[in-house]
């Protein structure tokens, strides 16, 4: 006997039960799974991703066995619905749909109410059949097939239909008559002859049609560009559900619906979601009539109150789904005749609000366990937690001052403001620039590249379940939609609000928490949960109670440590506060460039004579130690790993006349002289120049400087009864014998001060593995580190060999098109630069089985590269002050990742 | 019983006869086999390396054994050389020299007369020994003890003797009496008890200082740094030869010299040397006396009839020495009453003429196969004999003009020009600006580092077998020295010679072939042996002759194939002349910066006009094809590998005023308009940019159109009978996907342009690995490219993190103090670069077993880099075309080291 192709649901039991996602997809899963606890559901059939594989592999040609075992579950199905397909009498009428393992909003297309033709329709209106009704049903299935099926565009189907509102005064669609929708139908049916291929005549082929076509749309750009961005593999293959239609269109005690069985903005325990009544499901979805809550608000009744019996039966429904699924769920029902049809569940997406408060709350409820809490909030979905907010006061005074241009539905929390764009095009040009908002009527997936390249998308259509609002809550993004008020015109480059003009290029504000739209740019300040965190005040409110527990659970579960890269005692006190156990990375140049200083810090660069480079060293000293006093004093009993000076001489230089001028007459040169040598410092590549431990070599007196602030202050520290541990790290190692003899000249300086001081501790002195070779020889290297610490934006760029200044020109082209499936230097590129990483661990840990390997690049705050990093056995990542929790968190779910078995070291 | 650590030698017989270098040290070793053979050697013993490095590594304590063996030795000694040491009546004087397995001039340091104190010497003078003599060795003993064992400084001892000749109005040393020398013996006492540690009285304890002094000066800083520069072994250590001294300074029937048995500027077979009537050897070496040549030349007699018995037993010497030893050898000897001594041997060094004519002469003669010619002719010594030499025309109106300076000894051949430098360490730094010429008047051990920095040397002193002209030679560099005529003060910062002062930073040029030193600047042409080649006639001469028929061995000896980078027809002609078989890197930008077709390279850089773009692009297209076909036709039948546009964009770009405006009239745009594009064009780190592949994908007509170019230039040329064998190459490449695109379009293209000319050929499809990341991905990159070929300078950029512009600042001095063994763009660094030269090597043959692998970058001349890519199998090096046969050699001795079984590949 052959695989199976085709699994029946329906009636209370479902062959497919207990199959997986991979198999079925998560709507057929779903579907077998709800048929087997008895929950209302239209009968149907599941055609595999199996069957989608092949097809894909054979150019369009389905397994030889699939044609009869498709014939005989039909008749199942037929005998299911008591009704035939293709019979006027009694005709069975089908929905095909594609559902594949992970949910791609809007990327799959949909096909309603196949069965139908002309004579059918006729039929049914002499067999007393409501006409408006069925003739209803046509011009959808018309519609969408021509559409999905045949490709020609949704929108001249539109262009049709507004025509045909127009020429019966009709607001809306169901204000349509039968008569009006047959000729509509007739328009539609020569709309679609004209551009080709006419719609089938036989329910069959509509039927395989549609099938094909849900195989087709696998492979189509769009689809494999949400695969790329989501990291989708091409090979998981979409099945096919074909189920037996029942009607939300069939009348006032008729609608249809979306539903989460908690809010997915707050997390609030309630269901929540939209409906419209004498409607089809993808009228919903679709974002074009905006529909009515679930909830009763607004004096609006709600759904209990019009369908009382059908919303007893959905929330029956929703919390034995909750019980069974152990997650939040985003459910499509439809009512006919006042009962109610589920068509779909799946685990529902939700903001990072939504997804701490469930995940902690559903752990009380005793549904799930810790761990599981940690793998329902992603890195990026606590980043939204800690987004910025706009400044309070600034908004209610631009408020006060008009600038609120309109109020829309709150879809992603968050404060964005940048520049308008009214196409995705134009959003990702202008985003090179910086910041832009996308502003659209609506979004469809062909947007989905503007809307990446977006700080936020505002549209003027559409529910909280439209595409725009679903995709932007994926991407963390602050979102607002159905703001209605907007006129918004891509063609004229311009949007209209209450007779104000706003262009292409004008600053906007959307406040995704709120809803309010605001004219020009205001500042964002830091959310509650941080403010909270930062504040380490206890607070009553929920979700910074759950955000708190979320991550003492993550510091439970981690193994990987995390610090942050903080130059100043502020930084590193908010890094503290937000659970940073040590600094990895403080650069010590950042500290040259304040004003009092920076003129010594050009007299040591400039003067070849050792008694002017000793004076102006001698004014540094005591500045520095007072830098590194600060620090090490806010991270006290905490390791903060100090970087000797690192960037080219020349950014210290002086450029303006003013300040040649006054360096000249200080050092008692003639300007030309600074000139001249600033000239001769200049440096074709700087990247790749006299830096880092480069100029530690050529220029000791400098390290030497550095090095003997770090151990005074160490001493100063000690001496007031403070525990300081610093550790002195040697940046751009790339031979052994630069980094033995930095090691000895180092340990040399440090020693004198112990002497001098009368002082006893320990120093670690470690290295950057920041250039390619370093990771090479780490063997070698490591003789002479107690530590590395990977500094991963270096060594991707000359890994690659892109220099972070100028990739700008291509780089998001090719993140666009493909050619890189991201931006490196925000993931790390583990083919490439993870090689060296690996190497390099392997071979530093080779010659000392102890090394303390660290991470301080950006991408120690980025999840994907911490779980990476996490299975190099890295000691810890280090990354900015405010990725802190994301860094816990990540590191967690790393561990719970690891113990769950999966192998990803190489 | 324990190691022997003290072999004897001497009356026809040594113990240590057989034993290696590396045990008794060069010198140790050809004593023992001469005394072998019968040769007349005064007896000595040879204390072992093995005992050095027991000292070296016990802190200056010797083995236990040693001092009883020692002992006995010397009795030993005493019986074969008839006398006693430290006897007053009949005293056994003995010399002390150092005799490592390398000889390393001038570095090891050599005590003569040990046994002699003051009672001693007056025993012997009232024994009736001349008083001259034996007051003369005493003072040479106490001069060079106090020199080398007790560390009082060479030059205040030459100060004392300058004030005795004064006072004795003597012009030379052998002009001061017995008494004038029993003072100056005095006042050198004085001087050293007035530094510290007075002589010692006992002869025995100055035999063990002088020992020790040996033993001690293997780790002083100029050995270290010698043996560093030629990769010497630090473990290696010293022998200690102790030898029965014979007189050459015993009257007017001695004399000391040294020989080679062949010309070491020539190779002609016949005894060249210098000899020194009444003196002792280190006269001779130490260049303080100008010799007389041993051959009878310019009036003066020469050793044949000055000494016709000695010269005859050093014929007889010569060519036996020559028969065992299988190679031209270098020799001292003493004179002493008329009989011949000899007192060293070892194989010579010799220019690079010297070399190919002595390796093909010795094949001739029957002394060695051609493997082993081949084994005798570095890539270096080649590199002589292709060195450009003066314009002659030139260097006579120079002469004619006045401006021959001085005539001195040729000591090193070839031509060269530069700013004078006065001392070493002038050399090093001015040499970061140009070329410069070392001018002393003389040279010792710490002028070495100063001496590689200058591309020539002068010396006002010494002879042919100076400190100067010996490392010269040995670096290849001309080279004159005993140029009487200069007067050098480096206190000054000048030299004058007649009356003209010459300052520090003049230009000057010498021809190290004739001996001419000329005031100015000249220009260098090719050598004769380069001229011959080029031209392709037989030539009769015999260096011309040698040369061809050395490089046809190496061509039957090698494996690896050699190529050329060159991007014109008459670059590729000379290549092929020179022995190239296909040309390895052709770089396409060269051709985009003539005069007539910058201004359209311009326009399709500026312009966003598809039109102008396109009309821009169809005026290049003609002429890049015209560009290819001659290259093409040039290498016909032979593989060319074109590398598509590398550089970025910018570069290509109008700076000055007036071609600013001239595109901007050119193109209908404001001035303004092309100096914001080119603004918006600059990089920070344009090695890092938007260049090379990238630019090809952003701006993918131009690598279509050079790909056409490339298509229509074969298509012309097969129509034309020729064979043309292209390669495209894709430069930058990083990531699998850039490869795979890049790879479909440009087959496109030529499939495109094929079918339109109705030809047919395979055009392989390539990729330059020059990115880390390349390297890192090697095996997935193979999947799409039909070749490799490292770009090894990129490669080496990005490894280090070194920007080959940028480097000067640090990099020679990293260099000079160790840090680098090497410069790593001249010797490829094998250590770590050389690492992902071997990982792509095996990555791209997992993938691609029979994939094609070369390399590009400037290492693909340098003889000990191709032999690293020797032991990665690749299939060829490729060179600038001047490199070529250099390359040809690096290959064959390759091979033939590859066949000896050293195992090299990681």
């Amino acid at each position: 006997m052959g695989k199976k192709h085709v699994y029946l649901f329906g009636g209370g039991s479902a062959e497919g039960a207990g199959e997986s996602k991979d198999l079925l997809g998560g709507k057929g899963a779903g579907l077998a799974q709800m048929s087997e606890l008895g929950i209302p559901v239209p009968p149907g059939f599941t055609i595999t991703t199996e069957v989608c594989n092949y097809y894909q592999a054979h150019e369009g040609i389905y397994p030889e066995a699939l044609a009869a075992e498709f014939g005989a579950q039909l008749e199942a199905l037929e005998k299911l619905g008591g009704r035939r397909f293709g019979d006027p009498a009694e005709p069975l009428l089908l929905s095909v749909r594609s559902g594949s393992k992970f949910s791609m909003p809007g990327m799959m297309d949909t096909v309603l109410n196949l069965g139908l033709n002309q004579e059918i329709v006729e039929a049914q209106i002499v067999a007393g059949v409501d006409a408006r009704y069925i003739r209803d049903c046509f011009r959808r299935l018309v519609t969408m097939y021509g559409d999905v099926v045949l490709g020609v565009p949704h929108e001249e189907f539109e262009r049709v239909l507004a025509g045909a509102r127009e020429r019966a005064g009709a607001k809306s669609d169901a204000e349509l008559s039968a008569d009006a929708l047959a000729e509509l139908t007739e328009r539609y049916l020569e709309l679609i002859a004209s551009a080709g291929e006419p719609l089938p005549e036989k329910p069959i082929d509509q039927l395989w049609g549609a099938v094909s076509a849900v195989f087709d749309s696998w492979n189509v750009r769009r689809a494999r560009e949400y695969r790329r961005l989501h990291g989708i593999p091409d090979d998981l293959g979409t099945a096919v559900n074909v189920q037996m239609m029942v009607f939300g269109n069939r009348g006032e005690d008729c609608a249809t619906g979306v539903a989460f069985t908690r809010d997915p903005s707050t997390g609030e325990p309630r269901i929540y979601g939209e409906y419209l009544v004498n409607a089809q499901g993808e009228d919903v979805v679709a974002g074009i009539r905006t529909p009515l809550s679930i909830a009763p608000v607004d004096g609006a009744a709600g759904l209990g109150v019009e369908f009382p019996v059908a919303y007893a039966e959905l929330e029956r429904v929703c919390a034995l789904l909750e019980d069974e699924r152990r997650d939040m769920q985003d459910v499509e029902f439809t009512i006919e005749a006042g009962k109610l049809y589920m068509l779909q569940t799946r685990d529902g997406k939700r903001t990072g609000t939504a997804a701490t408060q469930i995940a902690v709350d559903m752990v009380e409820e005793g549904r799930i366990d810790r761990a599981t809490a940690l793998t329902r909030v992603t890195g990026a979905q606590l980043v939204q937690l800690l987004a910025p907010e706009f400044d309070v006061a600034e908004k209610r005074q631009a408020i006060e001052a008009g600038r609120l241009l309109a109020t829309g539905l709150a879809a992603g929390p968050g404060a964005a403001s940048g520049r308008i764009a009214l196409t995705a095009e134009r959003a990702a040009e202008m985003a090179l620039a910086g910041p832009v908002l996308l502003v659209r009527d609506e979004t469809s997936p062909e947007d989905i590249v503007g809307m990446h390249a977006s700080v936020g998308i505002l549209t003027s259509r559409g529910g909280m379940t439209s595409h725009a609002a679903v995709v932007a809550r994926g991407m963390g993004k602050p979102c607002i939609v159905g703001a209605g008020a907007l006129m918004v015109s891509s063609e004229k480059g311009e949007m209209r609000v209450d007779g104000r003009v706003l262009r292409e290029g004008d600053e906007l504000s959307i406040d995704g928490t709120t809803g309010e739209v605001i004219a020009g740019e205001l500042s964002a300040q830091p959310s509650q949960v941080l403010r909270s965190l930062l504040d380490g005040a206890s607070d009553d409110s929920g979700l910074v109670a759950a955000a708190r527990r979320l991550l003492g659970w993550a510091d439970e579960a981690r193994r990987l440590g995390v610090r942050a890269n903080a130059d100043t005692p502020e930084d590193a006190r908010v890094a503290r506060a937000l659970g940073a156990e040590g600094i990895g990375l403080c650069r010590t140049e950042h500290m040259f460039f304040e004003e009092d200083r920076l003129p010594w810090v050009r007299q040591v660069i400039l003067t070849p004579e050792a008694a002017q480079r000793a004076e102006a060293l001698a004014h540094l000293l005591p500045v520095q130690q007072s830098d590194f006093e600060g620090i090490l004093e806010a991270m006290d009993g905490l390791p903060v790993t100090i970087r000797l000076l690192d960037p080219p001489l020349h950014e210290f230089l002086p450029r303006g006349e003013k300040s040649v001028n006054s360096l000249a007459e200080r050092m008692g040169l003639a300007p030309q002289a600074i000139l001249d040598a600033v000239e001769s410092m200049a440096e074709f590549n700087p990247m790749l120049g006299h830096r880092g431990c480069r100029l530690g070599l050529t220029h000791p007196d400098i390290y030497d400087m550095q090095v003997e602030a770090i151990a005074r202050a160490t001493c100063a520290l000690v001496a007031r009864g403070f525990d300081p541990r610093p550790e002195i790290m040697v940046p751009l190692v790339g031979t052994e014998e630069e980094m033995a003899r930095l090691r000895e000249r180092t340990a040399a300086v440090v020693g004198r001060v112990l002497a001098e001081m009368k002082c006893s501790f320990e120093i670690p002195i470690g290295t950057m593995i920041d250039v390619p070779r370093a990771a090479l020889v780490a063997d070698r290297i490591a003789r002479h580190a107690d530590f590395f610490s990977f500094g991963t934006n270096d060594l991707t760029q000359m890994t690659y060999g892109y220099s972070r200044d100028d990739v700008a020109s291509f780089l998001p082209q090719f993140v666009d098109q493909g050619i890189l499936p991201a931006d490196p230097f925000e993931q790390l590129d583990v083919e490439g630069v993870g090689q060296l990483v690996a190497l390099a661990c392997e071979r530093g840990r080779e010659t000392k089985p102890d090394l303390k390997i660290g991470i301080c690049g950006e991408h120690g705050g980025d999840p994907s590269s911490i779980r990476f990093f996490d299975s190099c056995d890295l000691d810890y990542v280090s990354c900015s002050p405010y990725r802190v929790p994301v860094a816990r968190l990540a590191a967690a779910r790393s561990s719970l990742h690891r113990e769950a078995g999966t192998p990803e070291r190489k």
